[in-house]
């Protein structure tokens, strides 16, 4: 919920657009944020648009590859 | 690797269009199979669209609503 908290504060804030990024198994959160903000806290927000992608990440074991996700939130026009 | 594969083979026999589903913690491994299948055994094809939403799914304790997430991928025009 804290996610959610900070999604909404930013809109509150007069953000415009709201950026949730995430990697690897986190990504199923940063779906439940959009989610849960959406549908139960935000008004005239919609999803303009999701890009998953790949990045490398350096670990003890060397280079190995993620998924991620970006959802972006903005004001319905 | 296996929902990969089951990607890639829909492809191979024909098919236009491929839509990867998941729900809840699942959703990662959707985003995963997308991007492998797309990096490293696809050629031509790419992502058509991304949609999140929330089901409600009932369970023992009464109904409850989790995240889901579709990935179509089809040919490149």
């Amino acid at each position: 919920m804290n996610y959610v908290l900070a999604v909404v504060t930013q809109f509150s804030n007069g953000a415009d657009e709201v950026a949730i990024k995430a990697r690897g198994k986190a990504i199923c959160r940063a779906v439940d944020t959009a989610e849960i903000a959406l549908n139960r806290f935000l008004q005239g927000i919609m999803k303009k648009e999701i890009i998953t992608s790949t990045e490398e990440v350096e670990t003890d074991a060397g280079k190995t590859n993620v998924s991620s996700i970006e959802i972006v939130l903005m004001h319905r026009v």
